[in-house]
């Protein structure tokens, strides 16, 4: 098994190698060993800090192939011909996202590389116990930053239906900010946090911009990085300032409601894509359309949830391209309705794939109405 | 041209669609039109936000593939064949590090992709305009950091050689934090902040942790990312809390003048090799000897610089793997002098290469040492 990629793009280098490196490098299983080339200015923290059996130094290696190989520049290709040479190697297994490229020059050098089919570590998918302590403890960095959010939202007075805060529009950036600046404290970075109000909110991509109103509905979804650790939390609430309309508290009930209907449905063996299609018809029985005009799609039209870990959408998937929930998944809760004219509702939490059931790993109120 | 990556890990997709996308997607360059393929998810924002000449809809793709090809779930490889022979195109270049395995799927498809040498989009080296705003913007944040850091050094107070703020030990954690708030309110993310005082800034990419203490050299490097373009700032201060010994001040000394060397040196046509040559030679002529013993590298080890943009670390060089400066591009310029004991000292700036020489991007005082 090779990789060649940095850890703080690529997941499952940082998975294998069990620290922070910001650059690209090689690493590799060879037998039972992980093998790690490190340059330098990382050598000594791989030695402290990595998960690696064997750490070498890329510079020794370098110049071990410019010696033997002749060539003035040695790059990662040549440098891994080298040690599939040590190590008595013929052929690698990579990642799908392993580099064309370096796949290219490898073949070249009579190193074959075959990506396997899915994913590099499947193992990812089921947490371990450290693994799920981290993303609870994203979990509560997002709850940190909800409760900012709230904290700002409640503590706005209205003015000619906008929203302000000492003595300023409150805007969805100023939340924003405040809600990343309580992630910081709680040790995460939430570089795309969503603050949303009205038909913003309908578009679920969208981060929001500008001042917020009371009588809209606000969705607030924050998905930190846990700076330690690299495992994320993801949490949704929805707000609304000032008193509801009836369309409004019908909407969020039934978001809340059909969240419970997912979170009921999952256990291990469970489908991705069955628990999705229960989600979907309690919606529409619900009574609410889903409509996927591209541009400007309504009603419940993305997934009910995701896998969460290192990445932020990882496996297992629950929606359309839903796959089947192993022991020890994590995975988002999050169905939305959105109506532009009436505002869009997500509501999202984290739970973990048990024998039994799932197992909440998020934990914040579902108020949502604030006076 | 043809890409397939996200913005958020992939600087060339972000480069080229002009707009924030956090899931892989399709794009690609038809003659001269600029064509992406999104998911309703992200649909609308990109008719509204992205630079692409054609928006077509993932899931209307999908369901053409479905029928085309007859294949339950196509995947990218399926919807990138039926978008070839939409277009005509019977083969793409592609970037080095597009995903290999998609490439051989691409091929059993009929697909040919061909990685281009070096970079996809060369242009990326030489800075617009706008660019170059976006990065001032970036230093602008790295200097609001690093006035944070300043400032909490200079209020601390020292107590049996180790400094204290509001009545608590002052770590690198919680000037780490300070810095982190400030970038924030900057409107950048500064995720893998700096802050190493004493033996633990001996080594370059050690974030830093523990109390700091009076006598020792703290280095302070910030390299944020702005939320709103996804360009860059990145500045190194080195600061010294009480008096430093004659040793420490004939270090700072040589790293800011091996510093102005670099920056005297740099112009369009200069090759990034030479002018890391020449402070190699001027910090070597100071008196400072470089020892790279794997684990324990001691002296100057590391590169004079590196180009700044979408990345933290991109083209051009100015080190070992240097390469020419052309006009336009953007540097950093970081020497650095690290040994035990006495400690480590790295000043970095940025500059952008004109014809006339370097044109300073990043502006903050060089004092260093605080009462």
């Amino acid at each position: 098994m090779l990789l060649y990629a940095d850890t703080e793009r690529n997941a499952d280098q940082l998975y294998f190698s069990g620290f922070h490196v910001p650059d690209a490098f090689i690493s590799m299983r060879v037998g039972r060993r992980k093998v790690g080339v490190l340059s330098t200015l990382e050598f000594g923290r791989a030695l402290k800090e990595s998960a690696f059996d064997e750490v070498l130094s890329l510079e020794d290696w370098q110049e071990a192939t410019r010696a033997k190989l002749g060539c003035e520049r040695p790059r990662a290709a040549e440098v891994i011909a080298m040690l599939a040479r040590k190590f008595g190697v013929k052929r690698f297994e990579v990642p799908q996202d392993f580099p064309h490229a370096l796949a290219l020059r490898l073949a070249g050098l009579g190193v074959a590389v075959k990506p396997v089919e899915g994913a590099i570590f499947p193992e990812r998918e089921a947490k371990t116990e450290a693994e799920t302590k981290a993303i609870i403890r994203g979990n509560r960095c997002s709850a940190a930053g909800i409760a900012a959010a709230e904290d700002a939202l409640r503590r706005a007075v209205v003015q000619k239906g906008k929203l302000h805060l000492d003595g300023r529009p409150l805007t969805s950036e100023r939340v924003r900010e405040a809600v990343e600046i309580a992630c910081l404290r709680a040790g995460g970075m939430s570089p795309h946090t969503i603050v949303a109000g009205g038909d913003q909110a309908c578009d679920p991509h969208c981060r929001g911009t500008g001042v917020l109103r009371a009588g809209e509905l606000i969705i607030v979804d924050v998905f930190p990085r846990i700076s330690a650790t690299g495992y994320h939390g993801d949490m949704t609430r929805t707000f609304l300032k000032g008193p509801p309309s009836e369309a409004q508290v019908r909407l969020v009930g039934t978001v809340r409601a059909a969240q419970k209907v997912a979170i009921g449905a999952i256990r291990a063996g469970a489908h991705g894509l069955r628990v999705h299609r229960r989600v979907v018809r309690f919606v529409e029985e619900a009574g609410y359309v889903t409509t996927r005009g591209a541009g400007a799609p309504t009603g419940f039209f993305h997934g009910t949830g995701h896998g969460l870990g290192l990445e932020v959408h990882e496996a297992p998937g629950i929606g359309k391209m839903g796959t089947p929930l192993r022991n020890g998944a994590v995975v988002t809760v999050e169905p939305g309705l959105y109506y532009p004219g009436l505002g869009g509702c997500r509501i999202e939490d984290v739970v973990q794939v048990t024998r039994d059931g799932a197992r909440m790993l998020s934990r914040y109120p579902y108020r949502w109405v604030l006076p």
